[in-house]
């Protein structure tokens, strides 16, 4: 199944390859997409690209394996940049500094909306803002939630990127955006969760839940494309689990930024801003699988855009880049050196978010293997430490699941892999940080230790490495359909170079 | 002493910053300036970047610390492009696939000195040859020997990059290279090692092995500028062994390249390529500070180079770029999470290789404190197992060693590092894989097990980690003069380009 989707990508991307690069905006440009990967560095994007030429290997003329498969944010825009990405206070950001360099061309703390670094009061122009100054329509798209960081820089100014109610409030009120879409909103922060959607119905909002009801708004519909269907923290499903879950039909991202492009649309144009959101989560996670998953869906959503500018020849400037890399990712790995196998990676069936819901239920189930060994022994031996007495080789309900997740099976793993895998289940099942603090924390940052263990070993056998729990100061590429995008630069740069190829200018 | 090496530099890249950058060539180039940074991604570059804010912070007007300041080759080319190395065989390559990639255009198979894949026999035409048709004369230039791979693919065709011999045979006999300099060739590969000098000389070259001589050479004399004050390999030293110990006055990589284009100098131009390559056989062993100090004279010569560009407008294309990533290196670890101290690195004080000599040295003398406590307990107990009774935290010797090199302080150290530690001194000592071959090679690679925990320590007090001893398949950045470099594309595109903007083609 998996194998069929990622096929027709690949003759998509073969198609689209022969096909000339979008023409750069022949003055300023009428509309404007900026689409940010939160997390996406080079290697992400790469790592997906030489993916799905591993899986199509059987689908393209030169053998495909091992060699790589561009992207449509690669091979459709013609220019290339690097930012450096380092925040006012410290040189690895966070993606509220990071977006403030984005949205305002400047640079600010670790935190901060869209505000000044010395006078948290002082507030920064953004590019939305200019955009409306201008007379466009801004939309603001993330498959995460619609008041994170990345988004709200756009339309938001607020001391703190955790005061999600304000932010939303903001968005509400303000008059800023006249599309959101994607995620939904944190309504359990607003201050009376109740009003949030009277809120934005009160500022002349349509709310939508799904996509058929999406794409009957007629355009020009001021509205929130919110989805009801949330996986965790009011973001959209990874990609992995809405395409293998069903995810009970939530929308993709491409599928939201068609409509907002529908909805938009006038004749003074748009800006837009589209945020593959959980490429950051999943790397966070070290979840290599999941994070190649979000970053085709998130160019996909590319490819939505790059058809438009396509159709409008020189209307359109197109800037796809990230706010920062995450996770210390790289195409190597210490045990497998030279080699590489990313075909590995497709015996992974769900997001490591999904497999931690399935532990959290095996865990608090009073019939799971686990905690029955656990009752029976403890009426055997009512006085023994029962700590680490049932290993995971006992576990076969737990090592079916993780088979059937990951397709790491026990038996087949060296001697090393197996210990690791042992440790993290006592380390799962016990809470017991049996190295210390501070190598469990090295070995598994703050997630499910047996979701961490697998994508480890899982990505290992693919040949690829993780540095980190957080993000990394590694320069990020900028992909652009526009000359002047090509050098390298600050984040700050970015938003300065929009604004003057929307004829403006930013404060 | 070394932060004054660097201040002199911040204020060198500050004041450079301001000037424009290299005209672009006006009609095919009379000047080509190949450089290579062998092992040299973004990241590489970036974290030197890092490094010279970080130690130069009281230098320059923004306060420094974590944030990074450019090389020349980002701060002076104006345009940036990515190339992905793949090879023909493999998605991480080695340097001689790379090489002929960048040399000739054609993918091929690791190992390969521009050769076809399919059949060895059949020699690719390189840059360098190209520039003997249209007349001009040709420099090949390194920090390793002259006859590794990178170098060899301009000048010479083999099945193996590891037939020294014959690729430098061909080097001193087939008239392609006007001028090589830096390192110099393995003569104990020669079939007839004392002829390798005679042979250079019968084919007219002029050998010279110190600066002095070499700037009294006269303009247009062709010649071998060969190191014979080499570290290892037939390679120059690592420019923190040269700068900390003088390596008996060894050149640098810079002032090679000055002489060179001197004396290449002539009415036709000439085609350039310098290689850093001993930035890849640092990162190799994951020594951060080492590949920084290399990264740094790299660039050095990339600012040579550019200063004869500024001098001649018009008539020169640099192209910057790397082969490879190596180490898998990021700039981002773990348990250091957000953030980033780059200047604990100046506590090292030489590279991983010279340590290892010392180490060496000690393990064979008679009279290390680890000898003599090993053959007084013998006598003591001469039936006693005496595998790991000596520990690191006894030794204090070594400790100070330790110290004197890395600025690791033994008794500063958490639990899990002394832990490290301790490991890492019986492994080197006894030579047992203490965990097992497999986790052994993940924590040291083939490396000096002290060498490596303790370069893996003060990478991560900076804030840097790394994910192989091997090449990582990061596409890696092009900085160049010229337009036509920003993009995305295959290494094999470089060469054309490169054979495109000199007016001519490759086969």
């Amino acid at each position: 199944m998996r194998k069929y989707v990622f096929s027709v990508c690949i003759l998509l991307a073969v198609a689209a390859s022969a096909s000339a690069v979008v023409e750069a905006p022949n003055g300023p440009a009428k509309y404007v997409f900026f689409m940010i990967g939160d997390g996406m560095a080079s290697v992400q994007i790469h790592a997906a690209e030489a993916y799905l030429a591993s899986v199509g290997a059987n689908d393209i003329d030169d053998g495909g394996l091992n060699k790589s498969t561009d992207l449509a944010m690669n091979s459709e825009l013609g220019y290339v940049g690097l930012q450096k990405t380092w925040a006012w206070n410290q040189l690895i950001t966070d993606s509220a500094a990071a977006g403030t360099a984005l949205a305002c061309g400047h640079k600010s703390y670790a935190g901060a909306i869209s505000v000044d670094p010395e006078d948290p009061n002082l507030a920064y122009k953004t590019l939305a803002e200019l955009a409306k100054e201008q007379g466009k329509k801004v939309g603001i798209l993330s498959s995460v939630s619609l008041d994170h960081a990345t988004p709200a820089v756009f339309y938001a100014h607020e001391v703190s990127r955790n005061n999600y109610g304000n932010i939303g409030f903001q968005g509400a009120t303000n008059g800023t955006v006249d599309f959101f879409g994607g995620g939904t909103f944190k309504d359990s922060k607003w201050a009376d969760p109740s009003s949030m959607w009277p809120t934005f119905e009160a500022n002349g909002y349509t709310i939508v839940h799904d996509l058929t009801d999406l794409q009957n708004l007629p355009v020009g519909t001021k509205c929130v494309a919110a989805s009801s269907v949330t996986q965790d923290s009011q973001a959209m499903h990874y990609e992995i689990d809405r395409i293998n879950s069903g995810a009970n039909g939530e929308w993709s991202l491409a599928e939201v930024t068609e409509e907002a492009i529908r909805i938009l649309d006038n004749e003074k144009g748009f800006f837009m801003m589209v945020e593959g959101g959980k490429i950051d989560w999943t790397c966070h996670a070290n979840d290599a699988l999941t994070s190649i998953y979000d970053t085709i869906a998130f160019d996909d959503a590319c490819r939505v855009v790059i058809e438009f500018a396509k159709a409008h020849p020189g209307e359109c400037l197109i800037v796809v880049t990230a706010d920062h890399e995450t996770g210390g990712l790289t195409q190597g790995w210490a045990g497998t050196k030279y080699d590489s196998a990313y075909q590995n990676l497709t015996t992974q069936t769900m997001s490591f978010q999904a497999f931690g819901r399935w532990l959290s239920d095996y865990q608090s189930n009073p019939y799971s293997f686990y905690n029955i060994v656990k009752i029976v022994l403890s009426y055997l031996e009512p006085d023994a430490d029962l700590t680490r007495v049932i290993n995971l080789i006992d576990d076969l309900d737990m090592q079916n699941k993780i088979e059937e997740t990951f397709g790491v099976v026990y038996n087949d793993l060296s001697a090393l892999q197996q210990a690791q895998l042992e440790e993290a289940y006592d380390r799962q099942m016990t809470g017991e940080k049996i190295r210390g603090s501070e190598e469990d924390y090295l070995i598994y940052g703050d997630y499910n230790p047996l979701a961490i263990a697998c994508t480890h070993i899982i990505n290992a056998r693919a040949g690829l490495g993780w540095t980190s729990y957080s993000h990394t100061a590694v320069p990020v590429p900028v992909m652009a359909n526009d000359p002047s995008f090509s050098g390298y630069y600050d984040n700050t740069d970015v938003a300065k170079k929009i604004a003057a190829a929307m004829g403006g200018s930013l404060n």
